[in-house]
């Protein structure tokens, strides 16, 4: 049932599968900047973090993670991170099995001094992504490191490049 | 007057207009790197910071954002590394008006313990890639980050790709 | 000498020139990720660390620069992690003379409180990359910066792109 089998809404119904509902789009505060450019093929998405109003509830906004924010807890925002990243997709693209493959992620993390396990938290979006794609298409190249602070203290931050199929 | 209208020399008559002045290219102290690199319509950017010569009269070369430099004072560095990425682009590309559009930036803000408004300051940089590319194309995605230490002290530090025009 | 002249094997041969030796590739230990990731001519690589076992003998694994990890130490470390990228490289095109230039490199290094020299620090990677493909294609854009904290306490971490000769 993976949805990079060239079969209508793929993506969507692996969602449901998966239980997961798409947040809607979030709308920049301001007009210098958007959720994503695409350039040919490549989708570059702004960096997307948990202090947008896309947060499901009872997930941490803000705080350290290993501080304020437990691993768990963390590794949570990162998926919920994830599904708004998946949300810009379907807005830029229509529908989401447009996407050809995830790229890279570059997960920053606003860690506790100490905290090493930035991988740990970014696996929240990389299981799902990894889930969503399957082990060919949703298998990418990532970077998790950690960060000293974040806007509005969020607790994660993760931008990326995903791959579309050519323009039918 | 927005410059992605296809006429001589817009940008640089945009420029003058906004009262802006692009800065010399400023040459690398290392053989081993370059100030951009182009890759088919892309071009990918170094990081541009505040410790480069090129800065204004006035603007801060080093700090940290909170602590030993101002939220308006990091704005108005932002603004001028953006004026150092434009005098990058025009040197690779001989006139500014191959520049297609700003893809994405990665802001990085020297910032004090505690300080999380990246997006305020790295706002002087996208506001002006926003006036002389107007909403169309200056609009782009954006990372904003709060980074540890930045080399020299340097006040931010602003990484990004540019579409280009294909060679005519 | 230099590899980009259209000649069997010259980065090899450049690399023993050099008197260096690939590691093996670094299995990923989890499935959600892999090393590198191509799209088109361009070839997209997962941030590569100290904290892998393709670390040489002697060479540092963890710890923050200026504090437990002298300069000299890390910029040997970044040089044997761009070994490591390499072999990412050779293991996803076959040969390595299928790698047309160095695009890019972002170079993030766990630095101690008040360590600005990341330059010199990343500088351990770029050398080697100029002396392996030489001012024309080896010569790179890049950012070089401080972050806080690395998985495993990693001394430093770099993520870069590269071009790659299209398919025959």
């Amino acid at each position: 049932t993976w949805c990079w089998e060239a079969t209508h809404a793929r993506c969507d119904a692996r969602l449901a599968e998966l239980g997961l509902e798409l947040p809607g789009p979030h709308p920049y505060p301001s007009p210098n900047r958007r959720a994503c450019v695409r350039v040919g093929d490549i989708v570059f998405l702004s960096g997307h973090g948990t202090g947008r109003r896309a947060m499901p509830l009872g997930c941490r906004q803000f705080g350290k993670v290993g501080a304020e924010v437990s691993e768990t807890e963390a590794y949570l925002c990162a998926k919920a991170v994830a599904l708004t990243m998946i949300a810009t997709l379907k807005a830029e693209l229509g529908e989401l099995d447009r996407v050809r493959r995830v790229i890279r992620l570059m997960g920053m993390v606003n860690g506790a001094p100490g905290f090493d396990r930035q991988f740990a938290v970014i696996d929240g979006a990389s299981d799902l992504f990894h889930d969503l794609w399957g082990p060919e298409f949703g298998c990418h190249a990532r970077a998790a490191v950690g960060v000293a602070e974040l806007p509005r203290r969020a607790v994660l931050e993760i931008m990326g490049e995903f791959e579309v199929h050519p323009d039918r």
